[in-house]
């Protein structure tokens, strides 16, 4: 590739910001420092971002200050926002993207504004009818894409063959060794099994099913997320929610209770002397950080959110998801995909 | 209570019936060896019944047998059930119901086969339109109930109310001091998050709030689950079942990566030693045979569904839950909590 990869970030939005975004900036910087091929456009109050830059010991051409004075606050209603968030950190990175100046935008800011002022500025792709916001989530053998994972509470069969479409060419760009394997999720494996949405659904998916797009493998249950079958799992913005959240509680549940079995007495802190690298690596496995930065799928450009309450790690996880994204290609995959489903 | 409880017994529904079902009457009537307030009546082939209970050492004026040919298979269509299913174990334990018998039944057999039949022989309670399946889920605190696992993939704003009312009621004659938190499952706890079917039920539950049948808490996250801020949970069947099983496959991704990390070389082997007693705990604690039991609500009398493969402990299990309901009195109060639904 010898045009840059071009990314743009709201320096300014999330906790702890731009401290924490900035900290992500240089832990990314490390990371390819034996790469040129992409430039960092960080978008919020010059003085301030150049006083973290300084506190952090970046110099690095690959980074390009942009100011921005305005900062939206977690507050701020969607409702509200296209009028209140002009020329902020946030807005300027898309309208940036816009312009074909970046290639993807990066906030850790509030989620409902950045959901609507993207999709107001880079508009929805013309075949594409609702955004879906798709998440990644580990597995047994690696990662899965999840979506939609709120953006829309209610969705029609037609919607959900577009996000199977959009969520196998984010899994390409991301994996482009793989073959994305589309499930849908429901509540049962057998065809009689949910609703006359996802029957339709699931007949189209099977229409579309092939090698060069995605293998369709049909239902899938909720206990069947994580075990490796499916690589791409789609749903209604609704159960995505309620099922990412949910395996979110009964993670911190299991790691709570262990935690504390573990350090109830001085015996069992013991045994940590023993097993403290592998339940270290163990940690690491499951770190949330790792997966970081949901990607907001179907407008006419990727954005992507980070969490708000992410550390420095974190915010590098979700820099490091849209470098990768853009370097495979995302916008000609999902091109390509659309094609497919509309021709076949 | 003078009168005794009578809980009839499916001996042969689910995977190594009748071995699993009366191994586990036998661990009930030794938990229960004290009392004499019930009375198991186990449904299936005399013979083969008559020779387990020899072969576990069962001697107890406590249980009665009675004798059905006939058993219902797992590939059973809960289509063709009624027609194919009567004198069967599954069938008669709940015509021992319907006649006043028994005040509860148990079976560990095929799921949609027994809602049909269920619902078919005892029929639904005049104020109620859809029945709900409710499980038991650990919380920090102690124990949930969840409605609706999947009995009903469509539910109306009526629907989540009745179930809130049921819900409130079993967990009233499970824990009799305590008072139901009840709360709806939704993707935010702001008031404008959601469907209009939520924003409906959540209104109402609102009016509904009192401190004699349940307290009305509003919007719970899928994180919020197992933290012990709800003791009932509502929600539609699908997006029970999903939330369901995406924290049992969580659970089991978990735990499956901490074996591997616990026991990856002979140095973690040996913190086993140290932390034996606190894991054991920990397992324990988490045990799934502890919650092993559905129940059926909305009916003119109670049926619990046992896991089809679960083992002795989780079939005993299932039968103290059934003993505990019926102590409870489960339906004078889902009787007190529907006259309060209709009358406020």
């Amino acid at each position: 590739m010898s045009k840059k990869i071009s990314i743009a970030i709201d320096a300014m939005g999330g906790d702890n910001s731009p401290d924490k975004t900035i900290a992500g900036v240089k832990l990314f910087l490390d990371k390819y420092k034996k790469k040129e091929d992409f430039i960092l456009n960080l978008f919020g109050n010059e003085k301030i971002i150049k006083e973290k830059i300084s506190k952090y010991n970046i110099s690095s051409n690959l980074i390009k200050i942009i100011n921005a004075e305005g900062v939206i606050s977690n507050e701020e209603s969607p409702l509200t926002a296209i009028k209140n968030s002009k020329n902020t950190s946030m807005w300027n990175c898309i309208k940036h993207q816009l312009e074909g100046k970046s290639d993807i935008s990066l906030s850790a800011g509030n989620t409902g504004v950045l959901l609507v002022i993207s999709r107001m500025i880079l508009k929805m792709i013309d075949q594409v009818s609702k955004p879906a916001l798709a998440g990644l989530w580990p597995n047994q053998n690696g990662m899965n894409v999840v979506l939609d994972l709120g953006a829309n509470i209610e969705c029609n069969d037609q919607n959900l063959v577009d996000f199977a479409e959009l969520g196998a060419a984010l899994y390409k760009s991301l994996y482009p060794k793989d073959k994305p394997k589309v499930s849908l999720l429901n509540i049962g494996s057998e065809e009689i099994k949910g609703t006359e949405t996802l029957k339709t659904a699931s007949g189209r998916l099977k229409e579309l099913s092939n090698d060069d797009n995605f293998l369709y493998i049909g239902y899938i249950e909720g206990n069947e997320i994580m075990n490796g079958i499916s690589n791409v799992i789609v749903t209604d913005g609704f159960t995505g929610n309620v099922a990412l959240k949910t395996a979110e509680g009964t993670a911190k549940f299991i790691t709570k209770n262990l935690k504390k079995s573990l350090t109830e007495n001085l015996v069992t802190k013991l045994s940590l002397i023993f097993s403290y690298f592998s339940l270290k690596k163990f940690k690491e496995k499951l770190d949330p950080r790792k997966y970081n930065g949901a990607i907001f799928l179907g407008l006419n450009g990727p954005v992507v959110k980070s969490h708000g309450g992410t550390d420095p790690i974190g915010f590098y996880h979700s820099i490091d998801l849209c470098y990768k994204i853009v370097k495979g290609n995302l916008m000609s995959q999902i091109k390509k995909n659309l094609d497919h489903s509309k021709s076949a």
